[in-house]
C-alpha cells in the first residue's frame, strides 16, 4: 500500500488500460485518444490554454516550462523552500539564468511580501519570471501562490512559472483564473496512473516569450509540441499506453467531479493532521500552510516508523529528503485515495507506535473519524 | 496487428506485468529491479560500459547522448541519410555546434569512404565526433557501422555517437567488441515494450569527454543519470511499470538468446523482401544495406495498400515519411515478431494487392515460406 508522494495507487481499471497492446502513435485512433485526454486535461487544469503532454517525469517537463521562455542572462525569482524549489534554482544556474532566490526556511512558506518588494521595486521590469513550486513535495508546505501571483500580475512583465507537480489534479489550480502562464505537473499525482508522463499548460503571454527565448532545446522544445498537439499528436513517440491510461483516470476524475476530488484531499489532509497531533506527533507544516497532498511529520524516529509500518502492515511511507532524511517522514494523500485508506493509513501507524513503545489510546483514528465523518 | 518500426507487439506476459501496482520508486524492492534490468540491459548491448536509463522517447536519449559530451562550437560529422540522421543533426544545429553533414540519397547507405577520407584529413584532430544512424528507421537502411568506425578509431579522437534505435535488440551492435562511445536506443523497439523508456550506453572516452562539455542540461544531465545508477536509481522519477515490464520483457530475450534473436531478425528481413520482390514489388533499400527491422517499399499504391490492409485485415504497416510519403510503405518487423506474422503479413499483402486489381499468384507467401523454412 503506497502512501508516499508519487507514484499514488492506480485503480484497477486503469491498470488494465495500460495493459493493452499499444497502437500506433500515428494512427486515427490514437489521434481521437489524444483529442479526448486534450480536452479533459483542459478541465482539470481548469484552462483554455495549451496542456501539452510530454514523455518525462515532472522534473523534465517543469525544465521545459523554464527553458522555453527564457533566454540566458535573463533574471528570474525563484521561490525556494524545499528541495523542488532548489531544484529549478539548478535548472535555471545550468542554463545560464540569473536567478534571486526567494528563500524560507524548508517548513515554511514563502513570504509573498517579499516577492512584492522585489516586484514593485523593478520599474525597469528586468525580471522575466517568477517560478513557484505550488505544492513543496518535500515539506508538505503549500505556497500561496494566488497572492505571489497577484504581484508578479501587478508587475505585467514577468512571467509566473509554476511547478503544481503535487498540487494539480489534488488542488484548486485555476490557471485562467489565476492568469498563471506556465503550469508543469506530473502523470503519478493526482492523476492516478505510474509515472512516464507530464504535462505542461502554456498561456499567450508565455508564447509570446517563446518567440525570442533562446535557450537550446530540441526534445522539450514546446514550440514543436505545440505544433503537432493541434494535430492531436506529439513530436515525438508519445508514451502510447500510458496517454490510454491516462484517458481512463480523467474519465474517473471527470464524474467524480473536480470540487469533489479538492474536497476529498483536504479533508483527508485534515483526519491525517488531526489523527497525528491526536497521536502526539509533530506536524513539520504549520494548519496555515499545510499542503491538501502531502503530510510532513517531525520526529527522531521517523525512519524507525518507515521500516516498522513497512514490515508489519505493508504500508509504504516516504522519508525526508536531503538534510530532513531521518528526522521527517511524509504521508503522501494524493490522487486515487479513500476514507478507508485514510483510516487503514492512520490505524497502522498508531499500530507502529505500539510496536515501537509508545503508549497508544486510539485517539488517532477516533481523531480522523471525527473528521472524515464531520 | 502492428507492423510498424515501433511501438512494436507486446507479449501478454509483459503486458501483465505493466499492470501491477506502481512500488515506490526509491524502495529496496525496486532498486533491486533496477539491479536485475542494468545488468540485462548490459547483456544485451553486449558491453561492461554503464546503460542508463531515461524516462523519454528515443528523440530525447539521443539527444542526451549529444549534448552530454559535446560542447558549443565542436566540429562533428553527421551522417544523414534519412529522418533520424536529418533529426540529429537539428539537435546540434539547436545546441550551436558546428556539424558537417555527410549525406547520402534517402534509400541510399552512407559512404564509409567519404568519412574516411574526412577522418584523415583531419590532422589537427578537431573533429569532435561523429553522429550515425545505425538502422535507418525512415528508409529501412542500414549504415555500415563497422567500417565507418573503424575510421573513427583511427582517427583516435572523435567519438561515435550511434543512434541505434531500431538495430539495438533486433541487430547485432556489439558495444564493447567495435568500441562504441555512446549508443541510444528506445524501449518501443526491439525490446519488445511500450514506448516512454529509452537507453543510452556510455563509455569511458565519452566520460572523459563528458568532463568538459559545457552544453547546457539537467534532466538529461547523464552525470546525474551515473551517479544515481551506481546506487541502482534515477535522479528523477523513473517510469517504474515500464522498467517492472522491461524486467519481464528482457527475461524472455534472455531465454531465446542473443545470436537466435538476431538470426529471427535476419530471417524475418529474408522472407519478407522475398515475398516482396515475388509479388512484384519494388525494395526501396538494396540487398546489401537492408535493415533486418523494416522493410521499406516503393509504390505509388502506398497508402492505398496501408488503408486496404488496415481496413480488410487489421494490420497497421506504417507510412512514407516526409517526401517518401505517398510512395513508400514501411513493414515493421523487429521485436515480439514470429514466423507465423510474417507469412500473416504477407499473406495478407496478397490480399491487398488483389483487392486492388492486382493478379494474385501466391508467389508472395511461397517465397516467404521458403525463406523461413529453409
Amino acid at each position: 500500500m503506497l502512501m508516499i508522494p508519487g507514484p499514488t495507487p492506480v485503480p484497477e481499471q486503469v491498470l488494465l488500460a495500460l495493459a493493452k497492446s499499444p497502437i500506433g502513435h500515428r494512427s486515427g485512433d490514437f489521434t481521437k485518444i489524444m483529442a479526448d485526454v486534450t480536452a479533459k486535461l483542459k478541465w482539470i487544469h481548469q484552462t483554455t490554454n495549451d496542456v501539452l503532454i510530454l514523455t518525462a517525469s515532472g522534473t523534465g517537463v517543469m525544465e521545459a516550462g523554464i527553458i522555453n521562455f527564457l533566454s540566458k542572462g535573463d533574471r528570474v525569482l525563484v521561490g525556494e523552500n524545499g528541495k523542488f524549489g532548489e531544484r529549478w534554482g539548478e535548472v535555471c544556474d545550468a542554463y545560464g539564468i540569473n536567478t534571486e532566490r526567494v528563500k524560507a526556511e524548508w517548513g515554511q512558506p514563502l513570504d509573498p511580501e517579499v516577492f512584492r518588494q522585489i516586484l514593485e521595486a523593478d520599474t525597469e521590469k528586468s525580471i522575466k519570471a517568477v517560478i513557484i513550486t505550488h505544492s513543496e513535495t518535500s515539506t508538505g508546505v503549500v505556497n500561496d501562490l494566488e497572492t505571489i501571483n497577484r504581484y508578479v500580475k501587478a508587475h505585467g512583465k514577468a512571467l509566473i512559472i509554476v511547478d503544481a507537480v503535487t498540487s494539480l489534479g489534488a488542488m484548486q489550480v485555476p490557471i485562467d483564473a489565476w492568469g498563471l502562464d506556465v503550469v508543469a505537473s506530473g502523470s503519478q499525482k493526482g492523476y492516478m496512473i505510474p509515472p512516464g508522463l507530464g504535462f505542461v499548460a502554456v498561456g499567450e503571454k508565455a508564447w509570446e516569450a517563446y518567440k525570442t527565448a533562446n535557450l537550446p532545446r530540441y526534445y522539450f522544445d514546446l514550440g514543436k509540441a505545440r505544433k503537432d498537439a493541434k494535430k492531436d499528436s506529439t513530436p515525438f513517440t508519445t508514451s502510447v499506453n500510458m496517454v490510454v491510461a491516462l484517458q481512463v483516470a480523467l474519465k474517473m476524475m471527470q464524474a467524480e467531479g473536480l470540487e469533489n476530488i479538492f474536497a476529498r484531499h483536504i479533508r483527508h489532509r485534515n483526519a491525517t493532521r488531526a489523527a497525528a497531533k491526536a497521536m502526539g506527533l509533530e506536524l513539520y507544516a504549520a494548519d496555515s500552510c499545510a499542503s491538501a497532498s502531502i503530510t510532513a511529520i517531525a520526529t527522531p524516529d521517523a525512519e524507525k516508523i518507515r521500516s516498522t509500518i513497512k514490515k508489519h502492515f505493508d504500508i509504504v511511507m516516504a522519508g525526508g529528503q536531503d538534510h530532513l532524511n531521518g528526522s521527517v517522514f511524509r504521508i503522501g494523500h494524493l490522487g486515487f485515495v479513500s476514507d478507508r485508506d485514510i483510516l487503514t493509513a492512520m490505524a497502522a501507524l498508531e499500530g507502529t507506535l505500539q510496536i515501537l513503545g509508545h503508549e497508544v489510546s486510539g485517539a488517532g483514528v477516533k481523531a480522523a473519524i471525527a473528521v472524515l465523518n464531520s
